[in-house]
């Protein structure tokens, strides 16, 4: 099949590249002519702007927007409304919020244009690995272009089948999904990340505890001086936490345990936010998962909070607790 | 009546002068001379040892331990026992960890002497205000020993009556109460604690909200510059969030909006940590609690914590995210 | 001064009743007939629609809307915005969304309309006690109006005055604030409330394990039989947590101790949601103001959550333990 | 090699039979009488009490103890230890508490008796996978045993080997360490286990958050009725949350995905406790660690809890807000 893509940053090339090594034909464009140009020898065909790729690709079209979600994708995705015609697809295989997603898809609706919402996971591995798909919009829409979403998916590969599956494989089993109407392909991709940033907390917490019972805050006969690369390692052969998550930490144990090369202030994104906001919304109780978000929000903050110290104030109010600043 | 006490720092020393302004008779005892002289001065009588405590007050005796959780208490009321006669009382004052208050009891049992733990809120504002006291132990003792109670006691004041109440005022409303068996006043006073914490870390976290508004995280049209002592004070009448703390804080805000001499490095005693241990023993969930005490951890870590290095590390591992020390 | 007022609920009609005592006029109006004519008795002008309550009130008017937050303020806003003059002002003392403020007073400002937002505590308590405001909008617009807020307010009263404060009381020592721009006032309102479930839940994870100290969880000789409502009662006075909500709960206390009446299911309102979205849209970490939130929203679950049946899966999965239903 | 085992349950039988498999010798023990003599059909020497056991080992010997952790344990420990000569080593392959085991080593010690403590993971599955284990105690007991740990773990595999590893695979990549003196082995598995509740309920929030996108507390407009079980399916190919745990998720789904046979009610056992109260010894922040548990805690009280109650009565004392029980 044909697929225009616009952005050609890490997803949005491998993308491309997944997809010509399925003997798909893609036609490419980002802003950074440099990209094109790279694609272009790798088999792809170039395209300099907007209106040139509308015009490479045979209608019904499709274009795949790889942008970061927000500005960058919402302008592009208004520019190529203008540009394509009714029939046409757009698919949004960023971390769009899905809302913006259910509005976008009413709106092109009116045009008679297609919007498929992509949830990709695979980050910097999905060349390899393919890439993890939840995709939201039109049923016969994403049969059509299904082709294209079971090239770039991982396949069924080597991995144990599920108890209770059996016949031809799945879709999920392959790596896609169709989850449902406009906005359900983010909705699921975003509550992923949300367990995403609980799980490595999880992790994050665990190690914590690893490494300080070796430390200070015990007295000396209480500590034990453990090895945790190798207790990722170990984990990884049997136990109940191997994981994904957990191979890469072993592999960034093994080159540094005490992990020195990072500062400890650890950013989020979208997704993680709009999870919360999602619980807070249809009521859920979701304390790791928020748990999670907040650790990062604390970690940013190296000098002490604005809270913090306002418990120094109390406790110096009610109990005479100095916990000022040092001179 | 007569009460020995032994240490006579801030808390006891306030309680022995607490107790002679009510014509209580004390014998009081520190490792600091000065501290000694400086309450004979006002009327106590001084001992230089225990055992010179001990003699001058007459049986049955009560001897009220005022000295740090831990080590100090434990060997004070080690010595205590050695020199008590059978009927004597020990009162452990401080906030020692209720089990312990429970091997002690029954191990001063087999000598005769009885014990009641004290769990004592109202620090420096003790001695004005009154104490509040949670009391475990054996009823008739505590019963003899009721007039002190009472006198530290802040006793029923011009507190509004709680609804449903009538006739004589209770124990309760004069600001003290009986209990249960020993280790349960130390008990009751650790939840008290607890919940100190958990109303702590509810208004701090508002602050942080209220103080952050006006902060760099938004984009400027959604910026309140929002003046925290303003509105600490108006909460202070009429809302449901009125407090003693709520009153600390206010203070504190007044004389520094931005709390700037805290170095928002806090503290954390024994009782906030037990209650935490309970609430795991008895299997009830408490988010909260536990939540103002991690937050408290956390604020000690002021570099970055090996768990939000793990986070990193895997952030760079699976999506290329580059969250390294700046050289 | 002259006040018009839409909604003569627990909270309107009372706002009415505390202006009139202080010898201010309002005009009223409500769906409700007999609401209006209630109050007309007490002294109010009654108003048969918001045509008629405009009629009755002088250029420049102000109109407080007291309904619930949502569809019915907004209407009822929208209605006015058609029937006010440039010069009059708007106020909505209800629960509503900041971000909404915002909006509606720059729509409001278009037709040169006012808008005041101020969050009001106090509840069913507001006639007596006075009620404690948040006030956001134009200050000169809050400074015309300000006699009316200095009349619903609770007033200096009797409360220690904050140390370091001196002079003439301010504003907010009188028990209202000009907080800033509009939405400020509802915006401190909603992290006023956020703050009010954080310090409730302290209390109910307190209560929660003082209770269950004499339950089957504990073997037998680890249990102490406690009388929450002594505890609540002598926590009243001298301690570190004394607050009006300790207050009220002594009282429900006393009623009966085990609470027998109440389910357990606990709802909640707007803005203990709205603090959570603001912590996460200001990226501070909130985790005691969230459980909070999320102890209500599980408290309403109260047949299992399909979360939890997750949990049972896994177990199930990789340790054969068993936790089906039973027939 | 030659092994005492005793208690022949689900670990512990096949422990022995995964032994046998690798050609070492094994004399069991269990109270019960038929399932030594299931075992013995199997190979193994079966011994109807522990000193039988004893005598059917040659010095030095080493005997596996595997019941539950507790009483059971202890009692055997003290009944092997009156029985075995110097030089001996028992083995705890249970869930001891770690403190426990390092109790225990030096009571043995004192007898020239070794002590190894083995938290073992692997539950139902280990016969066919292997146990993952993680060993404290004496270095050279551990060496001279460890063909025994060799044979049990699940060894290399077929698992991609971790980054920077090269070489000889390390005892930690066949699936074994020896994490440190006594009581090591066990605290790594109690945190193991705090690892596994976090990220079990990081599963359980996001699927919770999936199954109610299409529920009631919505309004229909925005529901997504989602496919759980197609949903559990696709992550495990190509996603960042892969793992052992999703796994078992997406087997459970497949036969149900609405767990109906699930009462909800969730167990925990000691591990997850420990972990939270070795984070507040060590004074670590573990939010999401403890949050799972407490979720645990809250699934067992389906009738509302105390606590809530309070919530609802505090509701009704300051906002006249009504949740009581219907009659």
């Amino acid at each position: 099949m044909q697929l225009g893509i616009v952005g050609l940053g890490r997803m949005g090339g491998n993308i491309a590249r997944r997809l010509m090594r399925a003997g798909h034909h893609t036609v490419v464009h980002d802003r950074n002519r440099e990209a094109v140009t790279a694609l272009h020898k790798e088999g792809a065909s170039g395209a300099h702007d907007l209106g040139a790729l509308i015009q490479k690709l045979e209608a019904p079209r499709a274009v795949w927007v790889m942008l970061p979600a927000g500005e960058a994708t919402e302008q592009t995705i208004a520019q190529l409304a203008e540009l394509l015609e009714p029939g046409d697809a757009i698919i949004d295989g960023g971390n769009t919020f899905y809302k913006d997603d259910m509005r976008r898809a009413s709106e092109l609706a009116t045009r008679g244009l297609h919007y498929l919402d992509v949830g990709t996971s695979g980050g910097v591995w999905g060349l390899e690995r393919g890439y993890c798909m939840m995709i939201g919009g039109e049923k016969d829409v994403f049969e059509r272009l299904e082709p294209l979403f079971k090239a770039l998916a991982p396949g069924v590969g080597d991995i144990p089948r599920t108890q209770g599956r059996s016949g031809e494989p799945a879709r999920a089993e392959h790596g896609y999904i169709h989850a449902g109407p406009a906005g359900s392909g983010h909705y699921v991709k975003m509550v992923h990340n949300g367990i995403e940033y609980g799980l490595m907390q999880a992790y994050a917490e665990g190690f914590d505890l690893l490494r300080s019972k070796g430390g200070p805050e015990l007295p000396e006969a209480q500590r034990f001086d453990l090895d945790v690369a190798e207790i990722a390692e170990v984990w990884r052969r049997g136990s109940v936490v191997t994981s994904w998550l957990l191979d890469l930490t072993a592999d960034a144990l093994v080159a540094d345990p005490a992990l020195a090369d990072f500062s400890g202030s650890v950013s989020d994104s979208g997704e993680g936010r709009w999870t919360i906001d999602a619980a807070v919304e249809q009521a859920v109780p979701v304390p790791v998962l928020s748990s999670a978000l907040f650790a990062r929000f604390r970690s940013r903050q190296q000098q002490g909070t604005f809270g913090d110290k306002v418990l120094s104030a109390m406790r110096l109010g009610f109990g005479g607790h100095v916990e000022k600043k040092r001179e």
